[in-house]
């Protein structure tokens, strides 16, 4: 176990290696994938309360959590499913379900990210899911995160790939701008998330679009960022997770670290 | 002309009265937003991009720049409706229509105001428009509001009506008793909208529902507050409009008060 040393950092985070180094065993992204979200599901004990997240890692958690339930090795687990998908993914493993409306706290949720920062600042919502996500992992007492190794960045944009933005319908282009325009030093591109096969526009589980903003530099302070954007008329929330995550598991080719805030 | 003393205040409002007192004439609240509605139209020149407002006392603005153009006394001018209804009253005036996609700078926009403080901080939103006019009125290089005196307040809250929010449908109630927590110094009580007639939710024109935020005690910083308020996941947007009115037009019995932020 060791104290990871982040220069810029205010958090403490503590990280364990729990498998041995396996240098020969080289393994696909998915079986990594599925190794994060086992562990996770290890934390979950009978009669909690949980969070479904949603996307291809979360997926083999809720997967996991049903098998479980069926065994009978958990019991009266209460379900919060953070998209329409992971809603119909539970229902057809039969875990009972509820919303944050009727379960105000949860015990734990779990989820997979796109990005993690060495604080565990989260980039999230490339499924498209950010929103719910974020409205549901609010209010967990846990939220554990798990990735493979290569969600892991050194600062949140630092993959290059998409921060996205829930925006309202009514003159996106016009918000696009202002998104663009806000991280002008950090040379972002901002662009409306289309849907791979159609090309229409891509439409959240709140009727909403997506912008997403790539990032050529850091763009510095998280919060004053997050503050900034939520501020533009027109936006909805974005997908910074920002000291939200409790736990980050993380599946690599050498093993499984847990990364857990103190 | 005077300028106002707010021993909280670090903005400096410049009055102006333009009538005389008639202090044995008494006016209607309707007939006192058609004079402060025709002052500020006073303000709009041939060539200017128009924001036009919603609600009782902007459709009197829209009135008048429809007359003034079909007289011929104003020439070219674009408006940019900020409201489905105020859209369909500006098309059956023949006032040529754009959008912020478009014009993404206006020169002027005439709106009205639910409260006005004394920096002409606003409570916007009680007609159920607040999102399209705070997108379209942060675009404008003056905004001027429009009021009867009657909605003058010490402080943000202070008529003890609503503070409208808008928030994503998903799990409102959850979004409701969060706002509720926020503002409890200040004995908060948060309500849904309903529809007046049928008591069904009341839809915004961007498919939300509205929160109204009845407030006992002053909230304090509103800057603070509004940040506050956007951090809720599920919060799209809220009635407080922050250091954007330019002009203030404020008509009472006793004539009509101009208020310039300097």
């Amino acid at each position: 176990m060791a104290i990871a040393y982040n220069p810029h950092s205010t958090t403490r985070v503590i990280t364990s290696s729990f498998l041995p180094p396996q240098p020969h065993v080289t393994m696909s992204q998915d079986e990594l994938k599925k190794i994060a979200a086992y562990k996770a599901v290890e934390l979950v004990r009978s009669g909690m309360v949980v969070g479904l997240g949603t996307g291809s890692t979360a997926k083999h958690a809720v997967d996991r959590i049903g098998d479980l339930l069926n065994q009978g090795i958990l019991e009266n687990i209460i379900g919060i499913p953070t998209s329409k998908r992971t809603h119909e993914q539970a229902l057809s493993l039969n875990i009972p379900l509820s919303d944050i409306e009727t379960h105000p706290v949860l015990d734990l949720a779990i989820d997979g990210a796109d990005e993690v920062d060495p604080d565990l600042n989260l980039v999230k919502g490339r499924g498209g899911a950010l929103l719910r996500e974020k409205m549901i992992e609010c209010a967990s007492k846990q939220l554990v995160i798990i990735v493979d190794e290569s969600k892991m960045v050194d600062y949140i944009g630092g993959s290059g790939l998409a921060m996205p933005v829930e925006v309202v319908p009514f003159c996106w282009k016009f918000t696009c701008k202002k998104l663009e325009m806000l991280f002008q030093e950090a040379e972002c591109v901002a662009k409306i998330r289309t849907c791979e096969k159609t090309r229409d526009l891509f439409v959240t589980d709140n009727s909403n679009y997506t912008i997403d903003l790539c990032f050529k530099k850091n763009i510095g302070d998280l919060k004053a960022a997050s503050d900034a954007i939520l501020r533009i008329p027109g936006v909805v929330d974005h997908g910074m997770f920002l000291d939200m995550a409790t736990t980050v598991i993380v599946a690599g080719d050498s093993g499984v670290i847990v990364k857990n805030k103190s």
